[in-house]
């Protein structure tokens, strides 16, 4: 039983809109306030492409965030808890960012595009405004904004050939989050390595919304002989993977400890940085929660539509909030966050859906694929 | 041609969800990271119910940033341009917010709930990540976080009869915004008078999502005998009205001027909040755009999925944001955002949609019903 969703202008249609209607979407999502795509009506094949082909999946809502001007790179710095280093251009880094009481509200990707101009290519939530206040209320000479770029990403294992067809053998010497400016046919973009699965393959960060379906069409063609296929973020292939969805797998008190993001969280930085404070004092009082697999039964709904409670000995211990039938695990797979005493390999935990209660074997990530 | 929408934990299920399944919910549109409905698939019904009846509406999207603390006055104030005089208690005010370069990034209701707690009742973005930034920057002694508040209106004109069935006559006395607390079957509650429609009603903010199928039932209940249905935020009636459709209407560049908030800009205000500098200086600079209403062609798309170009002499000169046939105009009508050249009543536009032009005058706002 499906709802349709509603289309107007408060949520944004990408540059690839009309090329994914062509190519059969049948689902969407919203993701920073714009559509996304999330199925093409046969998800055997979408995964198939993924896990043993390659895909083109339009992933235009990785919104950027560009902090530009004089202290691009002091507030970029002061924003997230990764001791950053040396930043290289043409380098990528992954930064989770934390507020100022140490909660996880979003993962992005750091580009360094110019000396004084850095991108966040970010999940879920409005980074734009938050970084705003933050550099205005510290009097930064920075200029916060959401420039036009539209990531369509290319995804495993065959994504360095098609991108090798496209723009070059260089493309396989770029390092994983490494990217470099690059034209085709008179479209200005970057290419990175890297997307939004543990399969990778590159991103082709557009900069001229206007030539989305240009640009649809040249990837298209150039896969067409490793049979390339549309596709999308790919919930049992990221399950599988153990990869964090924030959003899905977070909630208001989400710390980056939990959700296994710790080694990005260096907390002997000797500069300060949003939630330094609250972030050491949450690890001197210790991390309640693990961020782990469930191997469930075979009845248990295949795409879990809401986080559901995790009960052990009769006591709300956490939530599952992924979950999906996995042909290379085989078995029916959950994702999800539960208290450190059930974290185990092995520990017997039960998931309530609705008014019935599942058994389920908690299990480390990533899943062992068969 | 319709597309499904992707159920997932990401996306937060209203505590009525399930009571907007059984009701027959057709459509969901995503608002605040929660799912909301945007129809029951009788579009004719539900429009007649708000402007003839009355209908009960999930508006759990409605989220509340909740401001407590020592400090939660001072940084509500801070946060907003309006003047906000007096706060009395149990009654609510409307505080479009900047950010610091005086662009509109929200347009909430205020609720002051108690002497040390503000609500925020928000629009599409993360407000709380962004006043979280402002407190936090300024050492304020506040906590910033959404509760579990998920309002369920009664909109019009039939709801303060329901309204007082249910809680009794005093809500009557209700003034605009005005709130009170109550109780009703043992679920706590806010009842207040107000409504994402210019109809008017009450709006129902439910203090335990626990209670939300239970308090949907009540409302059913009590509204049987005024032919109650269910309903969601009429688009037709929200262009008719000129009302601000956040997000939808805006874009990164509006100022509150522009879109007919200007009288809750406060420039002469002594105190400073944010944005004060900025929007003193657009207003000096002069208004660029006004929004505006315009009679369309019949053949004019009836539900515009997003923005299109307005044109005048062969010019871009803004744009439309949201389209409907309205049978109490008897016109197809539209609303939108155009340079101030171009918004005097009667001005002849074209409306742009994909490679067809359409002719459009354009009128002020709200539309004359007949």
């Amino acid at each position: 039983m499906g709802f349709d969703i509603a289309i107007g202008a408060r949520v944004r249609k990408s540059p690839y809109y009309e090329k994914t209607v062509e190519a059969g979407v049948s689902s969407f999502s919203v993701y920073n306030h714009m559509l996304m795509p999330t199925g093409y009506g046969d998800w055997a094949a979408e995964y198939d492409r993924l896990v043993n082909g390659v895909a083109m999946w339009d992933v235009a809502v990785e919104r950027q965030v560009s902090i530009k001007g004089p202290d691009a790179e002091a507030l970029t710095r002061y924003l997230t808890s990764r001791e950053l280093g040396a930043l290289k251009p043409e380098q990528g880094k992954y930064v989770p960012i934390c507020n100022h009481e140490g909660i996880l509200i979003n993962d992005p990707v750091l580009l360094p595009v110019a000396d004084d101009e850095f991108w966040l290519s970010i999940a879920d939530s409005d980074i734009k405004l938050w970084a705003q206040a933050v550099a205005a209320e510290r009097g930064l000479n920075v200029t916060v904004s959401e420039p036009d770029v539209s990531p369509l990403a290319i995804q495993r294992p065959k994504a360095m050939d098609v991108g090798a067809q496209l723009f070059g053998d260089w493309v396989h010497d770029l390092r994983f989050f490494g990217f470099k400016a690059a034209n085709i046919d008179g479209i200005d973009l970057l290419v990175a390595r890297s997307g939004w699965s543990k399969q990778g393959g590159l991103e082709l960060y557009l900069l001229d919304g206007d030539q989305g379906g240009q640009l649809w069409d040249l990837v298209k063609e150039a896969g067409a002989s490793f049979d390339i296929g549309p596709g999308c973020p790919n919930s049992i292939e990221r399950i599988e993977s153990g990869l964090v969805s924030y959003g899905a797998d977070t909630d208001e008190e989400t710390n980056p400890f939990e959700v296994g993001l710790g080694k990005f969280v260096n907390l002997d930085r000797e500069d300060d940085f949003v939630g330094k404070a609250a972030l050491t004092e949450i690890l001197a009082n210790g991390i309640k929660r693990a961020f782990v697999g469930f191997l469930l039964e075979d009845d248990f709904p295949s795409a879990a539509q809401h986080k559901m409670p995790v009960i052990s000995n009769g006591v709300d211990v956490g939530f599952l909030s992924s979950s999906a039938y996995s042909l290379r695990v085989g078995s029916s797979i959950g994702i999800g966050l539960v208290a450190t005493e059930v974290s185990a390999d092995g520990s017997p935990v039960s998931i309530r859906n609705g008014d019935k209660n599942f058994d389920a074997t908690v299990t480390s990530l990533p899943f062992k694929i068969k």
